[in-house]
């Protein structure tokens, strides 16, 4: 019943992608868990260098012998008047004295080389490639397609998926607006249109040929159906692997989402300058009444780096970035091979009980 | 597979409602139809005063002997200060001008009495009767249910959900972020929080013991068996039958529908004063610039229904509420007897198809 030409070209058991969560979710361990679990486990390698990103794959690879995925941001041009940026900085300052950091860190904001990261991908020859914020360049496209990388593109609307397909994707993700972290789109007015799963998902399946992954908003077996039946050939789940043992995500963000309610989740710009999706903060709250501009991506989120990194370290949650969907009461806390299991084993019942009675 | 405890007790042959649109959409021939078809056909009767409620009960009455249901808005306290009123008022001015109708037109904002209203519900002994935007009062829900009414609440949270059931409802409409018309919210902070149907269904379904009917996003077979799949009895379509043939909707607002893609439905106070989501236009946007306070529901709601009318009257989309669900690319304008038709095969085919393969 979970077979199919997707999961067969992919070498997995089950159609469950675990997805790729940047920013420290996905370790090597729970990349492996769950591809050992039969799913297709991801590493968000978005902000991860060049050196640190061939470390971690190597770490995978002792893992697990089987295939798994690594995503990647599209780069694009920022650049921001001084203006803007001076005003930001102060509005963040006050936040430095009260964690104790020292004002006006250097930004890093252009550490991570997209072109390195693609060589290193090309270089270890991974199974599944993904990307969020756009469509890579054609010869990047070419050159994973000609070594046997699966190329995956993530789509929020009818329109970027056509393009992906275009451009030679073999796969698209449809996310949908219950999906936590950032909003992979990238047409004008994409971002605002916040299309749920149960819509996005057949509009894109009528639209195109190439296999949808359904995301946003699933976290079980119940999920699992509901996507196969809207036409997806497969799911990708982040919440409900983010609170999972082998999860990266730190102990009070993990502790936040699993008390969460389904009605605490905000889209902001706050912490990145892209749209994101996460559990509403006190600095999410004061950014709401900032009176400039927001720096876009990825200035924005290399100047609030320090002070996520610093309210991590103090146990203060309300100036973290906790990126987490809609689902967030289904999360669990046990361990991803548990999780996959429970899915499958859910969805088996369900169908079942469901829609093998007679009519 | 498509029967069940809730169809029975509504006596209806298929899980498929058909969403009490008011204002014009749900006439008593596409209610009687959809009643017909074996589906429950619903009359959008917040809007009715009570006379024409009672005629529209007959009329239908007279096109169908099965059951059908009946949706009444929960009223609140409004007022809004001369200030606020007068600043909209001229601002709405200039649509008059462009409409060649007069000024201020007279506001009739309190002229449906909710108590009247319900009083023709019990004298008409109306099968199914649901509410939007909050909990009727204890005697009304008693009084329905006295006499065999199934009562039925809308929830766009898991909160929303389990104070409806404390209250009595017999059922309960879990209402996506993807539905189109008014987001039934009634609980502070629960109109912004718009949860996708994916993540809202499976929540609320395990938070109470009520049937949970799922709804927002729906517009077919695929829609239909995942909503099952996520634990729903039973499915509310709206937009799917927003262009049937038999749907009261405007010519121009059918043909606008039938043109519109996924991600061009906004949710918006500006014509209403309550959040709801619809194809964005002139009206919305202008609305979107202004920089007083819109008044709250329903003296916004009242305040531009001439204009609405004049707009429908001249053809111009751009001034009408083209209210719209984010499904709308697979809107249909067959007759909603042969919509509901192919919902259930293609529903069928695909069970067939997808579950009850070998594994």
């Amino acid at each position: 019943m979970f077979e199919n030409d997707f999961t067969r070209r992919l070498n997995i058991q089950f159609p469950i992608i675990q997805a790729p969560m940047a920013g420290g979710p996905t370790t090597a361990e729970l990349v492996a868990e769950v591809s050992n679990a039969g799913g297709l486990g991801s590493l968000g390698a978005a902000y991860l260098k060049p050196e640190k990103l061939r470390n971690t794959i190597q770490e995978i690879r002792q893992l697990t012998e089987l295939p798994f995925g690594v995503n990647l941001f599209v780069p694009e041009e920022a650049a921001e008047s001084p203006d803007i940026i001076e005003q930001m900085t102060s509005h963040l300052n006050k936040y430095r004295v009260e964690l104790g950091i020292k004002e006006n860190p250097p930004i890093d904001s252009a550490s991570e080389s997209f072109d390195e990261q693609i060589q290193v991908l090309l270089d270890e020859s991974i199974p599944v490639v993904s990307f969020t914020f756009g469509i890579p360049p054609k010869e990047v496209i070419q050159a994973l397609k000609d070594q046997g990388t699966t190329v995956i593109g993530t789509a929020t609307t009818v329109e970027e998926a056509k393009q992906l397909e275009l451009a030679g994707a073999d796969a698209i993700v449809a996310q949908g607006s219950e999906a936590g972290g950032h909003r992979g789109s990238f047409l004008k007015n994409a971002a605002d249109s916040l299309v749920g799963t149960m819509a996005l998902v057949p509009q894109i399946v009528d639209q195109v040929s190439v296999p949808v992954i359904a995301s946003g908003g699933i976290m079980d077996g119940r999920g699992l159906v509901a996507s196969l039946a809207l036409g997806a050939v497969a799911v990708q789940m982040g919440t409900a692997f983010l609170a999972s043992v082998k999860s990266g995500a730190h102990p009070i963000y993990k502790k936040t989402l699993l008390s969460a309610n389904e009605d605490t989740t905000v889209v902001t710009r706050a912490y990145s300058g892209k749209p994101a999706r996460g559990i509403q903060t006190t600095f999410i709250k004061e950014m709401e009444q900032y009176a400039g501009a927001i720096p876009a991506f990825p200035i924005q989120n290399a100047m609030t780096r320090d002070i996520r990194q610093a309210a991590a370290q103090s146990n203060n949650p309300e100036y973290m970035s906790l990126w987490a969907g809609q689902g967030l009461r289904l999360a669990s806390e046990h361990p991803a091979a548990a999780i996959i299991k429970q899915t499958i084993s859910q969805a088996h019942a369900l169908v079942e009980s469901r829609f093998r009675t007679k009519d």
